[in-house]
């Protein structure tokens, strides 16, 4: 794996300071592992994820994912915080238990305006996924 | 607008007892309307949904139309709690600011084992949608 | 309707000229309306749409959903046949029978680069959709 | 690579049968290898895909995509040609050239009901990818 523009625990720094909303100890997510195209995030299981069936609600699987393609921006091109969504598209695949998710982004396009992510969300400890995911951001013009 | 199978009243208090995750009043979250086969929603600016750019956090938005579907469907078939999104679609359109949100939800289909949703989600007191979305839940088998 | 700044029969002439390949009486498809922001197209029945089950192949159908956004934004912002999809977003609602289908396409951003569209897809002479669809087209830069 | 429940040969020999509006020689689409889970097809380069701009129209990479996805299912579960599509997403990652494409399938979830299918199309011969696209396919319930 190359090594990334900003290594995790850089990252995690900035994200803390500049996105407390998401990026604080409570949230559960951190990063596990960040490299030149990709980022592997776990969000680490939370009551406040339970949705009717004892299964984690869809909205902290798509947010998961989402991050996880800003991670992985962040990690291969350097510290672009304004870069937003502006797609993305998910499918569940199985509902999972009350564990903590992993997720593994490869990014599938690395352009000056755009970056596209691909992401695949499985239970901690298991094989089979969760969800698939795909996100396109785009990247604000330097001034 | 067709009467829907549950009343908006009817539909917070279900939800406020088995969803508390999600509705309860510190989300934020209240239904303004139901009607067979649509929805509209409010999301209540909160701090905890700001992102870099003074901007509202693209998780936030796509909970809020997810939510919007799972109503819908709720207020059209009736009490189904173990509906599970299958897969998501959204395009962001324009960052919102620092505001409340509504979701205007319309179902595209109603089926037996399928519910397909489409919203549009803009700032509460102006016209310029901010993001578009479809949405399809999945409705457990009856045993 | 806002007037366009194509009307159809122009635009006809332009998309035969510079489009064969698509835009020939041999395809079946055909603008119905164009106006500022939307337009409606007809792709006529051909043996050739048809798959397994008596009914029209989805490539038919997405392709259909898709040139209806590239004729609204022409429609909308002029000559700009060089945009093209970067990505599109498809829900079959029901299998159509062997007629004509009629897409109706809105757009629901119309920006600088990028344009959005919407589309409804149904039988001719019916009011039960069919499909529906989102795509968008990068418009690329003046030189 | 586990076997499939139908080899390519065999494969072709069916849908040419069956689906011979897409399954001709003339439209240049081929199964080049099909295994348990996934399929690499192959879209020979026709002037008829041509789109302004001299590359390939988008209704012909989705279509490659989405057949991809079809021959995956049927290599995998055997012979159920009225599968259908119900939904499909894809993102353009680059304008491919006047050449053949590949599609590398992988079915992403093989399920009674549903199957999905990740399908990454690039220029035969090169590495980049063109397009990456997710389709789900309904399978009719056994009488």
């Amino acid at each position: 794996m190359k090594a990334p523009a900003l290594a995790a625990d850089e990252l995690t720094r900035l994200l803390t300071a500049e996105f407390p909303q998401v990026w604080s100890h409570e949230s559960g997510l951190s990063i596990e592992n960040v490299w030149f195209g990709g980022c592997q995030l776990r969000q680490a299981f939370r009551d406040r994820s339970l949705r009717p069936g004892a299964t984690i609600s869809g909205a902290t699987i798509m947010a998961l994912g989402d991050y996880a393609v800003y991670v992985a921006l962040l990690g291969s091109i350097g510290w672009e915080p304004l870069a937003v969504t502006t797609s993305l598209n998910i499918n569940f695949l199985r509902k999972p238990g009350c564990v903590d998710l992993l997720a593994d982004c490869e990014l599938i396009k690395i352009g000056k305006r755009l970056v596209i992510g691909e992401v695949m969300i499985r239970e901690g400890g298991e094989d089979g996924p969760v969800a698939h995911l795909t996100s396109t951001y785009s990247i604000p013009p330097r001034p």
